[in-house]
């Protein structure tokens, strides 16, 4: 039997499923699968050690971990599944990974809260507003926000918090406006104490991600989108370990000597104020 | 950022890697991971699914599980990589997967010893010779050997048994000779509890391995291989779920009525004989 041969019979079993997208699929990866298996000469040992890292990887994973995820992120891949399924939204806010560290059921704030709750930190002014492709205003759309602390930790990474910190959900006005106060956000890397870490070291990548704030952005009759605003500026922006920057989501952070805020108050310290817009897509037919 | 500028911002990560091999083969797995997800369109819900799919894979393996090996096995991943890792061995005996339930240490036996010990089963006598490809006999040859019992289950598949079976080795005579009893094999189904088995049913394909005894046969100065011998007429001989059948590996057990036995004993209930030389390549320079 050759080589051929072998990937032939596989792919003739895999014809055989039933549910047709499945097949589909299935036939995709088998052909990728071995294509890549033949192209490099993959040794035993390489296939021992594979079996090996993907194992630890599954290992790796418990309710507040996900190193496939990670694993997908960092391989470009997470962007890329993002990129093939946001082929049609010309005109729309671009999306980027939603990441491991989203959170359902952060607190519904209203317009003008302070997520950062007196957390250290720059203080961050965030508004701007919703509108859709054609620029019409949407109001009541949801911004579902959450982003680092200083140190460049999400809450989750903090069990001993026992609360969710740096996380908001907004409504937009009448004028599909909507502002908060935060902290800014850092850079950070993302996990290393895993399989994926040890992947990092090997391919000589450090495993930074740039300065960003999370949000999902939804409103009714409209594609939901989760996407990121980058700080301009920072070190790793053209070197993301998750390849998530796109150069329409970086923003300005511009920074303001202490004296008079957006938001009507007066700041005895330096701070930062940022407007970031965002166009959604209506929901493709 | 298009589709083909991230994969191409990955693969100039990768392309930094110091480790030259690494670096090689990290190349053509992007390239083919990015290349199967365009070319399928993979949805973020399929995405997700994989991922979930990857991390229950990895859980489910534990020290007398290899799921991975599994899933390597039943996409024929593991006879590819056995199969581009001896291209060079024309005239040796075929290669065949290898499988998880291999122990190191089964016990040294005297030539025609029973590794079966009055397992229930047909009384099978194996018999052969190893020679080198040119057919010279290898002197001292080790075969070591291990199979299913007559329900299909292999020993550690048993942990209440607590103790080998059905595993043996043996040295070659002068004239490259071997021979041992045992019981006849059965065809079984892999393990279908995990999301291996999950996936098989997805693709509407049954779990089951011919019935086949498996080896590894080995002498100083030679390649070391692999290999089973299937029970011809095994009705799944043309469709093993691990595409692990090659035509070369198949014999005959043939069938007596009680009588004289080839260790020079007599049966008093059918029985089978089935003879199979090994050939081994010298070990590649």
């Amino acid at each position: 039997m050759t080589e051929q041969e072998l990937t032939d019979r596989v792919l003739d079993k895999v014809a055989g499923a039933p549910d047709l997208r499945f097949r589909d699929v299935m036939l995709a990866l088998v052909k990728h699968l071995h294509g890549f298996i033949r192209e490099v000469g993959l040794t035993q040992e390489e296939w021992r050690r594979a079996i090996d890292f993907l194992t630890a990887t599954g290992q790796k994973c418990d309710a507040k971990r996900q190193e496939f995820i990670l694993l997908s992120d960092t391989l470009g891949v997470s962007m890329l599944v993002d990129a093939v399924n946001h082929r049609l939204h010309q005109g729309a806010t671009e999306s980027t990974v939603l990441g491991p560290f989203h959170v359902a059921g952060a607190p519904m704030l209203p317009l003008g809260a302070d997520i950062a709750e007196g957390e250290p930190g720059v203080p961050t002014f965030v508004s701007g507003r919703v509108t859709d492709v054609g620029g019409k205003p949407i109001a009541g759309a949801e911004l579902d926000v959450w982003q680092t602390d200083a140190d460049g930790f999400y809450d989750v990474q903090r069990p001993s918090l026992g609360a969710m910190r740096l996380r908001g959900k907004f409504t937009t006005d009448a004028e599909g406006g909507y502002r908060f106060r935060t902290v800014k956000p850092v850079s950070y890397p993302i996990p290393t104490d895993g399989p994926v870490g040890r992947m990092l070291e090997k391919l000589g990548s450090h495993p930074y991600r740039p300065a960003h704030l999370h949000m999902i952005v939804s409103a009714e009759g409209h594609a939901p989108i989760a996407t990121h605003i980058f700080v301009a500026g920072d070190p790793y922006i053209d070197s993301d370990a998750v390849f998530g920057v796109k150069p329409s989501l970086i923003a300005d952070f511009t920074e303001h000597a202490p004296g008079p805020a957006p938001d009507g108050t007066r700041m005895d310290r330096p701070f930062c104020d940022i407007r970031f817009d965002f166009k959604l897509s209506p929901i493709q037919p």
